[in-house]
């Protein structure tokens, strides 16, 4: 039996959104239940969660454990850097959008050291600027990269970083919260300290909580850095290798539903199907928003499978809120863009939808320029002008 | 139509613990759709939230506002202590079991002064002990009370201990995590700057957020006080009131499941009638279970409708973990005690279930003690001279 896609028919409209996504029928079906938090059954579950993450993190995981943290998706980066980085410490933060953003000023908030590189809206952080600000900057301990920049969607170069961060000493963190479970993810091969995902991106769970992968020897040096009790990974890594319990209460309805996901995430033949299945619903969509005159943020080698950037159209006619409830009438929920520059929107490849969706969204985007008499979806000029930026 | 009870014949036992703890079918059953965060769907989801939450807590509502926190309880706690109590700050904590003491050590992550009243296992701060210290100790700015400790289930006299905080001119803030939603909390009567509860608890939702209320005025003027990005109210409540949106990745499954359990809450008839309803569950277990001959730790001036805690029978034929077993296996999770000196179990009055369900819980420990052999299940005298302390 292959999953049950959201029909928009039964009311529900696609999220083409990277988070809340859209999830399978099953993952929500598997929350009709209550579990009592100190039970040996849920503490079963618990440590399933924990181990099937584990075992998707390549040859490295045996020196690895995983630790699952109550909250949003930025709670776990916030525990990640409150835990691993030492009071002293000082991270250089790659940014090229919102989450790197968030990253920096996470750290300012705990009063950790902080070397900011912005490069933008969503220009890629390279191996080699990074290895030069390492060389020229001896106080910072951590190199923070996002793997995809949710922002603007692109796949920032996340081997190359690793590789000057590796080769000058220092210690990498990752946010990799909208890429893992689909892109690829060597710990060992990254020599990556830790890195943190949510349970509603690429597993395709429903929200409610993160997780931070780290280096065991990385975490049981972390005793007594972290600012904030409720985010201490440490603690709550102790407590769970100690009596199989969350510290706090879990988010329990959540933690059942990402387990049936993580089922469907193996049936459909674990990340590599899942990447798969999210390029091809990518290719989908640019190739067909493309025919109708659309243009991407991104050249093609930059592009994620896992949410791309269109310009809006340059047309007097076109109106986003307007385009925005077109396309919702037809049973697609999109995303608006959040560049500095110019007009842009999003559209997620990401959740429980195929290329057969994609298609319809395709046919959903045509229908709402002609309704609102947009007769070219062609960028202004001074969109492809920010383009060329990143082809120099 | 009544609410559907939990049915075991399905399969669920009923929790009888203070969260997780077993909720309505129908709660459970809002889950089954996704919801953009974005959307206005989900924005006046969160209006609604906050507005009927603020609609509890009395005249003093206009002065107040609700800002919800994703994360357990403890997180909301934590962002209350972190947002309201200056970096210069000090608490008096008053500690009488686990949670009391868990904000002390969440005081000491977050570098903030603390003067720490514990009283051990169960015995109430009193008003005027309150007013001694306060007195005494002209550096604390803020008392934290815990309203129900569910530790012990003791309803601690906030009442008396906020008519001491604001006779000294000091700022009360309250866990009332487990009360808010049953026990009455008259935020302008008690003088109150904040308050914690959480999405699981007396409104019978499930877990995944908690929530602050608190005055306006201390909301505006916590700007720049948090140790933590990701739970700094000022911060939350300001995004909130400006795009209606969280800050992060709302878990919106269980927002979904939290407004059907205000539905229920109020076709219930409010906190009146949920505190009916579980102080007739405590009623029905005490003289039920009284009558097998168990104890309670607590005299009947001091038990909460919440939660109650028996002593462990004294007969060398009872053993625990065999008990909670064959609790289990007649549909009832039961829950450990907490109590340093003597042995003891809790039952949870709180929950989707009423006094029937209760006449079967008494009737479930009553096989349990025969299957095991348990002739008396009267507790050591060690417990009985234990509980004089109180009273005394
Ligand atoms: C790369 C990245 N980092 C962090 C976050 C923040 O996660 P959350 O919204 O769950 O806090 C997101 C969310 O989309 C993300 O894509
Ligand atoms: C009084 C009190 N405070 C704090 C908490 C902590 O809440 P959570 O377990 O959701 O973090 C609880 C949980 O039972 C509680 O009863």
């Amino acid at each position: 039996m292959s999953p049950a896609f959201p029909d928009p028919a039964l009311g529900e409209p696609f999220l083409l959104t990277p988070g809340p996504l859209s999830t399978a029928w099953e993952v929500k079906d598997a929350m009709l239940r209550d579990w009592g938090s100190w039970d040996d059954g849920f503490r079963a579950m618990t440590r399933d969660l924990r181990s099937r993450l584990l075992a998707m993190v390549g040859d490295g995981a045996p020196a690895y454990d995983c630790v699952p943290i109550q909250g949003s998706g930025s709670y776990s980066v916030e525990a990640m850097l409150g835990s691993f980085v030492p009071k002293d410490g000082k991270v250089l933060v790659l940014a090229n959008g919102a989450y790197g953003l968030r990253a920096a000023k996470t750290l300012q908030y705990l009063g950790r050291g902080l070397h900011l590189l912005d490069k933008g809206d969503y220009l890629p952080p390279r191996g080699a600027e990074v290895a030069g600000i390492l060389a020229s900057d001896p106080a910072i301990t951590h190199v923070l990269a996002v793997h995809c920049e949710t922002s603007s969607g692109i796949l920032n170069p996340v081997e190359e970083i690793a590789e000057a961060t590796h080769a000058a000493g220092r210690k990498l963190l990752i946010d990799s919260m909208s890429a893992f479970g689909a892109l690829p993810l060597d710990v060992a091969a990254l020599h990556c300290t830790a890195f943190v995902s949510s349970a509603n991106k690429c597993i395709e769970g429903v929200p409610g909580f993160g997780f931070v992968i780290a280096r065991k020897d990385e975490i049981a040096s972390a005793k007594g850095n972290s600012h904030s009790l409720s985010l201490d990974v440490h603690a709550q890594w102790e407590t769970m290798n100690k009596t199989g319990q969350w510290r706090f209460t879990p988010p329990t309805h959540t933690v059942a539903a990402f387990l049936k996901a993580l089922d469907l995430h193996e049936a459909e033949g674990g990340a590599p199907a899942r990447l798969a299945r999210y390029s091809r619903n990518r290719d989908v969509v640019v190739e067909g928003l493309r025919g109708l005159g659309f243009e991407t943020l991104l050249a093609d080698r930059w592009l994620s499978p896992i949410i791309v950037t269109f310009f809006c159209p340059e047309s007097p006619a076109f109106d986003f809120s307007r385009f925005y409830e077109l396309m919702k009438g037809q049973g697609f929920i999109i995303y608006p863009g959040k560049l500095t520059v110019v007009d842009s929107f999003r559209i997620g490849c990401i959740g429980r939808m195929d290329e057969d969706v994609m298609r319809r969204v395709v046919k959903a985007a045509g229908f709402a320029l002609s309704q609102m008499g947009v007769n070219s979806a062609a960028p202004p000029a001074a969109a492809l002008e920010e383009r060329k930026k990143l082809a120099a």
